[in-house]
């Protein structure tokens, strides 16, 4: 539900809305639009008349939200949320962004190696993964908290903001020893932008969890679509942040699974989902080429149809030595493709970002 | 299998080559290169080794197709086979087409309509089905060979080249009356470009009969993506008509069914697919946005995400007064948008044309 | 709309409650229930409001069918259809049907032979394809008329009615010629039911053909479900049968396409819809284990849980040398397998068929 | 790698078997069969060749798991892992149970309430949900630990032993303050046997953390397959629990999503997964009829399909008032129709176990 005050409500008027907001156990969301006051109810107000509300004084209107997700809806604000931080804009008319680095943190030379090819590429920021969630429990999971230091070495040396992966508030071992905090937090000690796995979007304790711990800091959460997630499961997780405490969350599509041969694409590439997503909701969209194709050689077609579609940005596998990158190599493309990547971004950017007005 | 020939390979050379092809059962495929035959070999040459090849004279050397499909793959031929007529070209490096028009013709004065106001607004060619496969028996089935002489008006008024669809080789009945001709034929009579729709892209012996009936007229056909129809199926389809005489064949996409929500989206648009295609097959790929998306707001999105992925054109359903279009109203766009797309795609050849060798 | 008319309505109501079902366009369909008679109205009867038929004489209610559609559905009709023919009943609260038999019609001693083993086996009919459906067209594409022959002495030999596929109306060739007549017309002229293969459910011109040619003999078809087919798709197309002359459908599932590995299923067994299909609609339903899983260690169990479901029969690939079967050996079973699936049907129809109502 | 011992292998034998394994790295898994000691090797052994512990004195014989999974694989263990806690055991050739209850613990007459209700129907334990993974935020979440009270109170009432799930290791909040313990040390303060829900079979750290927390205990786990997880992703998160410590897995089959209407069936049931993963792996296999079909007319069907595909229980919604449940309403059955199942779970096994023989 959403109250839109008169021009002239007074602070008294605002307030009362407010303790009516709160006594039926809802949570209030105030924002202050060109002149007048919107104040957001967040929760299941469908039990409520409008009546209680429309009867204060002060009030012009209430507007129910038919979406389940609310926050993050266009129905509940139709402005692009942007997420700003150290120089990057992401989502609005910004120009999309891209985000490039290795699917994991090997060790310091390779990362800061990365960091500095994609930096000059004209990558955005450096994506690497400390923590890597992997489908079995023998294979390779991530060298933890000192691929964080490597990372944190990586930005300072490249300049880039980096974005890595929580894979949950379990704790890590390094050679059968937990590590002092768990994976969040020693993620939240380092990250710009902290990244919720295609796997962990339907983990609801975590997301609220995720919530909590940045809801102060307002730390911006790149959360992917689960695999087989329709578009309102996946609103609805990004409500389980936004609604919350942190509004600052990014939408990361990443392929689907279908019925698809996995030898030509290693998901189905979702493109028209990124469309549908910045119609429904005011988060900014990205698409991951190389986790959806699995496949370098599509890698550069599919990041310019993604922005074609309308994606606020890429997160693109890179790596210097595809062929022996420790995890997922068949998809990593090298910083000269980034390079390209970056030229088509921006070269698409010039020519067609004012053709479009969403 | 693939055969070489040397460079100074003689006549007799070639027919000895040829009649050793056909005392297998095979059937020999010549075209002639820059200063070197090449002559392919079709059938299951899996049973016969190279070496009955090799030892001929004048054979430089024999390459084994490893894919299932033949005639249609790079493998097989590595240049883009380009589709030409009626001043249209589709296919290679050629600027992308746009072929529009509503899902069936209704009556005279509406496709002329149609048809002179995508001209207008920059498409190459009119689309229009006169007989239509409708999932319901009750639903109406296309005006027939009436709609067809619409078509064939509209196409004079206009100066557009037309498609429509064959449904089939069984006679279409106007009040209770069959045809005179079956359905294939009556198109034929007609039509520049043969549509085959989803729904038959696995009749095989209407494959064969297409082909047959087509073989000596190369005229060429678009064959529609089945709705679940693997990349494998799809090119074997094309096999279908390439491999029983008309090689001529457009490749064309159109959404594939996976579990999301029809709500948002009619189909998954199967976008990656199109760079797959053009990677494995030397065929035109042709999307139609109007039914992957189903949704007129999101078809001129959908459009240039289809061209940055690399299609050679596009399939879109335009009314003035999609309201009241007989059928698939709701992905129809008016030809302003037409408008909109002819210049994405314009503009898009002309900066991105020269940064993708494929 | 289904018009019920008064018990003691005269044959002069009855004839103008048909005249006026005519004079809007609409097709009657008379059936005489306990004392009452029933009036079906096929045709899209939304746009006639109910009053025009309950104000004649003689009628007492009028039903709307809520399903798109109508003649197929328990809406329509609750009561089981029962497909009856040379002392085989399928349908109701018969014993579930064992079909067997080679995927295809290799030579006339293989038929015999299998035949004959199957029957022994305590299978009720007899399967085998003479035309089929191959993806690649350099595949083995059945022996045609002779194939149906060999069926025809396999019958004769074993005394099991068979059933056959047609994969449409052009013309089959042997050795390059065409056969004299089209394949719908040469399997009629042989099969005790037709069969209409996954491929062709969407072939609407073809079932529409197959409806015209077998509506004076009710010849039974058994109409295979698409890959990829919804289940209102599904009866839908029954419904171009049914509602084209020939109501003696049985319905048949293989297997659905979905995410899941190939490696260890074909295709996805859709037992669920078994029931489903119960409920809605009031044709037989059959399950086909052998394309469905696509494993001969699998069909056995899944023909039990195919039957658990409400199957009233199954569909099962037989072979006494799988290995060296034409196609599909992989998912074929010997005769002895066959006998398995006989007693665990008879079994179970002895214990359970007493407890399920439906 | 499976390593057999020879007969008279000594304890020495053994220990320096064992003390190379762990040299490697790897991980031993002792086991006492008839007679002859096998000692699994857990880890990545492909680097490793056979030779290294052929040599080694005692050593029979080294056999290589060629499955991803290992302790979970039919090819690491041939036996079937049986189960077995207070009274009841799951597995093997045992009498498949059945397991029954609400979706969520609504209060404490509720839960005693049907507790009573499915043991006097025949059912061998009682589920029910404290804490809810829930899609929206916004929706109940759960009683937490009173519903686990609850619970305790209804399994003392009963006598039925009580499965719950835990849905992470994050703190359950009531009235916004957050439970003492984590969920999931709440929940094995409680349960007898413990619940991961689908959405959580793929949050690998929560996995590791079951694991380790259980691994002392043996507490039986049911994990349950992720909604478009393979069965090789699936028995490898079984593996994460093994492979950590907890041998004691229960596999739950729930539906998985593919392209059908959800107007009849929430997800596409499973069934023939059920087989497969007999054959692949020696862990029990529960189904879910309740999630998986999400329609109350189907749950007793569906349950008899289940079982007769190799199921060695069902998980049933249950609840005295389905109209009015908290949750899940349409797919819960009321206790007489849990008395049907447990009727028909009895019938077959009675008919029906001695003939297959897996």
């Amino acid at each position: 539900m959403i109250i839109k005050m008169k021009k002239g409500a007074t602070e008294s008027n605002i307030d009362k809305v407010v303790t009516r907001i709160e006594d039926y156990g809802f949570t209030p969301d105030l924002s202050q639009g060109k002149g007048t006051m919107v104040i957001g109810v967040i929760g299941e107000t469908h039990t409520v008349s409008e009546q209680k509300f429309k009867e204060l004084a002060g009030v012009e209107s209430v507007l129910r939200i038919t979406r389940p997700y609310k926050l993050v809806s266009r129905e509940y604000s139709s402005e692009d949320r942007i997420i700003e931080f150290g120089g990057v804009k992401i989502g609005g008319k910004n120009r999309p962004v891209v985000i490039a680095g290795p699917c994991s943190v090997e060790n310091e030379e390779q990362i800061v190696r990365i960091a500095k090819e994609v930096k000059k590429a004209g990558a955005d920021m450096l994506r690497g993964g400390a923590y890597k969630p992997r489908s079995s429990p023998y294979s390779f999971q991530g060298l933890g908290r000192p691929g964080l230091d490597y990372m944190a070495l990586a930005r300072k040396e490249s300049g880039l903001p980096i974005v890595t992966e929580a894979t949950g508030i379990h704790y890590h071992k390094i050679d059968n020893t937990p590590e002092e905090k768990d994976v969040l937090d020693n993620v939240l000690d380092y990250t710009d932008i902290l990244q919720i796995g295609t796997r962990n979007m339907k983990s609801y304790g975590f997301l609220q969890t995720v919530a909590e711990r940045t809801a102060k800091s307002g730390l911006p959460v790149l959360l992917k679509r689960g695999e087989e997630a329709t578009i309102k499961e996946f609103l609805l997780s990004a409500e389980y942040i936004a609604g919350n405490g942190n509004p600052n969350v990014i939408l990361c599509l990443r392929g689907i699974r279908t019925f698809e041969e996995t030898r030509w694409q290693r998901y189905t590439s979702d493109i028209a989902a990124i469309s549908v997503l910045k119609q429904e909701s005011n988060l900014p969209v990205l698409f991951d080429p190389s986790h959806a194709t699995g496949d370098r050689e599509l890698v550069r077609q599919i990041s310019l149809a993604a922005i074609s579609a309308g994606a606020d940005g890429l997160l693109v596998e890179a790596h210097y030595d595809p062929e022996n990158a420790a995890s997922d190599g068949p998809e990593c493309v090298t910083s000269n493709v980034i390079a390209d990547i970056v030229e088509d971004v921006k070269l698409f950017h010039q020519h067609f970002s004012g053709r479009f007005n969403r």
